[in-house]
């Protein structure tokens, strides 16, 4: 024999924080981006799905005068030693798109895309380099009616894919008024306004009490360690807190607590307008505050937007790690910004618009679903006599010309118990018996597997036969009989794990 | 002034040999892409969609042993100096994810994918470096139910997708049958084993004649050039005359045309058994020959898979460059390969698939419908009364209540010229107009875009509203009247390019 060097064998991974989809993660994904999309669509936005790479020039933060610009992003260099990068968001190549293709589109431009980002970062559990993204921008314009716009088109969506009126809220605060509140407290000195910034960011965890102490002199945080304050008098902290705190009970007052709040600034009064002339485009929309409000406590965005900012929280209540309440939280954010084509043309563009963590929103919807996943294995055929393929592919023809999904077993089908093992992994509803017996009477054993598996491992093909969840039917009532299996088991939704949810079985 | 150091404007531009899709580019795909899986969904396919980014060492046929692994795939070094790849197929990640999680996936596997690929290559006109594949493929079972499954799974799904019965085949030829017809000529030479192959590849270009010539002393081509041949006896060329010509009016002359090729070659009869195995399947499952062939002629691919070989061709006539008739051709392909696995575990697991070139399909679809493109901007409520933006918005809500898809021109209202500009960019079919005077009377003018395209760019508003395609309505007739002029256009199908075709324009 000749001798052959031996190569050793590939490590059958993915590389490091990278990961696959299966089944329903796959198709419960694409079903809910296509209802978004759908919403989207009927608002005007058009789609656009750019390249997923990218020049390390036009992504812009990642610029190439270190050797290997890959901090944050994954490049390369083509071979005329040009950098390339996989995009991180989807927001740099909108800029790219709109600087590059400005004389074609409409102005204003309004665009929806989804798709996966990726991020050079350390993976860990539950954080991947690769994830997907689902934003809508309006590009062109600095009217306060593209943003209200943005939020009522989130608010449909969100409800247009399953979230019930109720059971979300979409919060819109403006960095403006910061600034005016900012202005008012008289802070020159940048460092202590980047402090108190950083403060403010800390209202969702520390709350009203907490944000006092952390601009005043300090505060004991949860751990015991001491943190040290702004050092800010009472008196000149009174307005961030003012301003955290001015929501009230209806739109009206909330404004009228932000006046205050902003003092004689022209920047703060600025922005409150700006909030109220979206309030009003919503109020005059029906958008009420069961669906869409002003709240000064939405903070997060605030250092990065200009303008308008918003944030959609679903607040029904799960269980954390440890058993406690709490609410779902944060699915979406975004807010204007001004920045956006300026590196490409040095003209300012006014933009505006969202993103939803599509990841943590299916997450939502699979959590109010329950356990009982939407997605069902196919209707198995089994085969007992190899010579009469066509007669079971025939049965899977008739079900699926009924919208049935059906599927005939392939693999070796001398070991019946195989095949059952086989329909058990698949998640099967339901598995079709045809025997020399059965055909000769012409008749069909049909198995309701949702009613019998938990025996099925063990049971052998004649106590598995005798099992009150079988049925037997002439050959003619195959349809009728499983649909009216798949029917019943439809209404019926409890629903207790009884198959092996394995990555290929589609639950 | 402060000295700033001035860094050039980037260029807004995506890599060389990529591209951005705008509109109804994406949605087209989008919506072709849905058919195809909800056919495959039924027949029992469940979804995958792998990481975009591979190890090298896992993607196989670039292996790590020069500096940079970049032949004709896009690669770097993670920081553990790890070399990353972008998948330039879809076989390659499923053949890692098979060997991965075989233990918890249903054996035999069936799983469709979907997505992008990259490819390192030269871009030229029309050659992209990314771009869509849809393939769909069964793993571990070597029964040719599996290959006939795929088959009429193919034709179905080309059906979904809009191609009439009539206007695509799908055609089945054996690489076992033509190892037979080898091993009967009695080439034992591998050189000239390969030179028979690659002339037989030539078959869909030089037809019977030239390949008779090739087989032989060698031929003069189209454009004078002789071409040596491969120098057999005409006697001993004869078998592979008699293969590629073995097609006959119906399936069971044609397997007995290939019986005869094939001589006593025992691996020739055990592909024409398969052949006749997956006929029968077809003919039971009442897949005629009107969709799916045995048809010896296909010749692509013979060289990479191991047993049968599939081809989907749409029959339809186009017009090629020169304007003259011929068949729109090969829009997917596909076969049995028994090598998937064997490079991670060692075992040889049998497979076959299919791949559906998703860009020449879309391409088809839009040549049948004809230049008139399905998608259509939105309704445009323009905007008269900057004060009166509610009004507006409460315009395109209720169009949206009714399903329509419309938007309020965000733009600087002032210029009127300017509003019916951004119309017919964004393809707009119906434009709204309340100025005072209308929203005195109740009511509003209503422009069938449409119709009016043609002048509009040069018109005033007053010579505009003049014009027959403009309506006049009571204000809570809007929806009413939008419809049936949306209604009125679609029958209306004489399409003549009337607007401005830019990538935003939804067209």
């Amino acid at each position: 024999m000749a001798k052959q060097k031996k190569t050793p064998r590939p490590k059958a991974e993915t590389p490091k924080g990278f990961r696959d989809y299966f089944g329903a993660d796959v198709t419960e994904r694409a079903d809910m981006l296509g209802k978004i999309a759908g919403v989207y669509h009927r608002y005007g936005f058009d789609a656009l799905e750019t390249s997923a790479v990218e020049t390390v020039e036009a992504l812009g933060k990642f610029l190439p005068d270190v050797d290997r610009p890959n901090e944050g992003v994954f490049a390369w260099q083509d071979e005329d030693e040009a950098w390339m990068a996989l995009r991180y968001d989807m927001t740099a190549p909108l800029a790219r798109v709109y600087a590059q293709h400005r004389n074609d589109l409409p102005s204003p431009y309004r665009r929806y895309t989804f798709g996966p980002v990726w991020r050079n970062e350390k993976p860990g559990p539950g954080r991947f380099r690769q994830f997907y993204q689902c934003d809508a921008d309006t590009v062109g314009t600095a009217s306060m009616a593209a943003d209200a716009e943005i939020c009522a088109m989130l608010a449909d969506a969100l409800e247009e894919v399953g979230i019930q009126r109720g059971d979300y809220v979409v919060r819109i605060n403006n960095r403006k008024v910061l600034n005016g509140v900012l202005e008012t407290m008289g802070l020159s000195d940048e460092g202590q306004r980047a402090d108190v910034l950083r403060t403010i960011d800390k209202f969702d965890k520390v709350g009203e009490s907490g944000v006092r102490e952390l601009l005043g002199k300090g505060r004991l945080d949860a751990s015991g360690a001491y943190i040290d304050g702004v050092g800010l008098e009472d008196a000149q902290a009174e307005p961030v807190i003012a301003f955290l705190t001015s929501r009230a009970d209806d739109t009206s007052a909330t404004l009228a607590n932000l006046r205050s709040a902003i003092g004689n600034s022209e920047i703060g009064a600025k922005g409150v307008d700006e909030l109220s002339e979206i309030a009003a485009l919503l109020d005059a929309a029906g958008y009420g505050p069961d669906r869409i409000v002003i709240d000064p406590s939405v903070v997060r965005g605030l250092g990065y937007y200009t303008g308008p900012v918003y944030e959609a929280e679903l607040t029904f209540e799960i269980k954390d790690e440890k058993g406690r309440p709490r609410q779902f939280g944060s699915v979406a954010g975004g807010g204007r910004y001004d920045d956006l084509v300026k590196r490409f043309t040095g003209q300012e563009v006014p933009a505006t618009g969202v993103s939803i963590g599509v990841d943590r929103l299916l997450a939502a919807l699979r959590m109010q679903r329950g356990a009982q996943a939407q997605a069902q294995g196919p209707v198995v055929v089994t085969v007992m006599d190899r010579d009469r393929m066509a007669d079971y592919q025939a049965m899977v023809a008739e079900l699926r010309g009924a919208g049935i999904r059906a599927e005939v077993y392939l693999g070796n089908p001398k070991n019946f118990g195989n095949q059952l093992k086989y329909a058990d992994k698949r998640g099967s509803p339901v598995a079709v018996i045809e025997g020399g017996d059965e055909k000769d009477k012409g008749v069909v054993q049909i198995k309701d597997l949702i009613l019998g598996a938990k025996i099925a491992e063990t049971a052998s093909l004649e106590e598995w036969k005798d099992l009150p969840s079988q049925f037997e039917v002439p050959r003619e009532r195959l349809v009728a009989k499983v649909r009216d299996i798949l029917r019943s088991q439809q209404q019926d939704d409890g629903g207790d794990g009884h198959h092996v949810h394995g990555p290929g079985c589609g639950c």
